[in-house]
């Protein structure tokens, strides 16, 4: 892989630049996609933000993050949909095609109740995503986050669910990072396309040794991950889209974004 | 559950304590059972160690921890062999009718290449395990484990592995703390029964939020797991041996200890 047509980037990988720079900087290095964080959006118009990044030339693959449905309380529960509907009138506004759901647990019930309550709180979003134009994709997360993150862990649940959904509007996200270990993957990945529910690619790597269990991931290429072996899973079953960088990582954050910038860029080429 | 015939601890629970301290507070606390880490046994001869369980009353279910054995340097893998040699050597001289296996994994290589590694060394391990009369258990690891502790990290992986074995000597070690969020943990329970190869079930629970990968789990009752549910799954599906307790907890062991294992004792009677 050494063109960069296909390479996206998250706002949150390079979170110090607010989203003006980032999107300036992204340009400037040859980057094409850029999925958006809500948190990139503060005190903004969407709108205007959606159209300084199509006037910088930059693609919106992705609005992030969704979900966080399951609660044992009703009104928190809708209050969760609620949260989403303005999540995925935020996507309209910036032109984003798809809402990144990150589907939430809540330790004080069962993973089935809230597996249950996610389901259903993506049923209630439905009729909101198609009239507004904006998929929906249930990212699984890893198995360590099943206490309070989501209660979908592997991809053969996110099929399930999005296929429960009866929904073209509605598919998922394949992130390496959290399901590489999983001995199911290329499988499921298979499957995922098939159901035409192969929705985004997410990309990172998994350092050796983890300290923190939620800003340590790594560049592509310095982890354990088997990226280029996913990779050609995830392109053989069809996905032509972006691949994007979502890294999350204290130690990179405290560095030279611009370094930072090139190291990814680099890593891409060679480790993607 | 409210009597204490099946409740073991495993050294490592209390491990400030030296296992002769141990061995004495458990047996006045009203436990039976005993597992002893390796690391208990420095500077000690396993017989002796044995002989001072037996007149304490405590009966030895297993030692902990053989494994590690993949590499990518084959003079690794068969120091690895040795070890594990060592290892059943001591379960044998101790007494204890099980070594657990945490199988490891090289994170240089694929999961393929390392369980393929673990595979080869229990089948090398298994005549001197048979001479002896101690039984490998497979214990699978969580997920985010798979980086360097092991390429086995769901219970049907370990079942698919103890069954490939070909056996009677190799079953698996079922610990809650790693297969909590595992859709298939029922199922798999209910196979790993009938192929007559659950060979001993560890309890603990999964803190809220957890903050280390390693020495951060939590007392039966306090975290997320549903730990009742589960036992009643691996005793509707015939077992009858011992609950360990196993908890690395950075936090209790800077605790006073007694009070520790009276709060043990009474989850145990509680929420479990």
């Amino acid at each position: 892989m050494d063109h960069l047509e296909k390479l996206c980037l998250h706002t949150i990988t390079t979170k110090p630049w607010p989203i003006e720079t980032a999107a300036k900087k992204f340009r400037a290095a040859g980057i094409t996609g850029i999925s958006v964080w809500r948190e990139a959006l503060i005190d903004r118009n969407p709108s205007h933000v959606g159209s300084l990044l199509k006037e910088e030339g930059l693609e919106v693959v992705s609005l992030v993050r969704g979900g966080f449905f399951p609660d044992r309380d009703a009104n928190r529960r809708r209050d969760a949909i609620d949260q989403n509907k303005r999540a995925l009138e935020e996507a309209a506004a910036l032109s984003a095609p798809l809402l990144v759901l990150v589907c939430g647990a809540d330790p004080r019930q069962s993973l089935e109740d809230s597996r249950k309550q996610i389901h259903e709180g993506i049923a209630a979003l439905l009729p909101v995503a198609s009239d507004l134009g904006v998929k929906l994709g249930i990212e699984p997360l890893h198995p360590m986050y099943a206490d309070t993150r989501s209660a979908i862990n592997t991809l053969k649940q996110a099929n399930d669910l999005a296929e429960k959904a009866g929904s073209d509007q509605v598919g998922v996200v394949v992130d390496v990072y959290h399901l590489w270990w999983d001995p199911d993957l290329e499988k499921e990945i298979q499957r995922c396309a098939q159901l035409g529910k192969l929705f985004a690619f997410h990309i990172c790597d998994w350092k050796v040794p983890t300290n923190d269990f939620l800003n340590d991931r790594e560049i592509m290429g310095r982890g354990c991950i088997p990226l280029s072996r996913i990779r050609k899973w995830v392109e053989a079953a069809g996905f032509n889209g972006y691949k994007e960088v979502e890294i999350f990582s204290n130690h990179y954050w405290q560095t030279d974004q611009d370094q930072y910038l090139k190291e990814i860029i680099e890593a891409y080429k060679h480790n993607s």
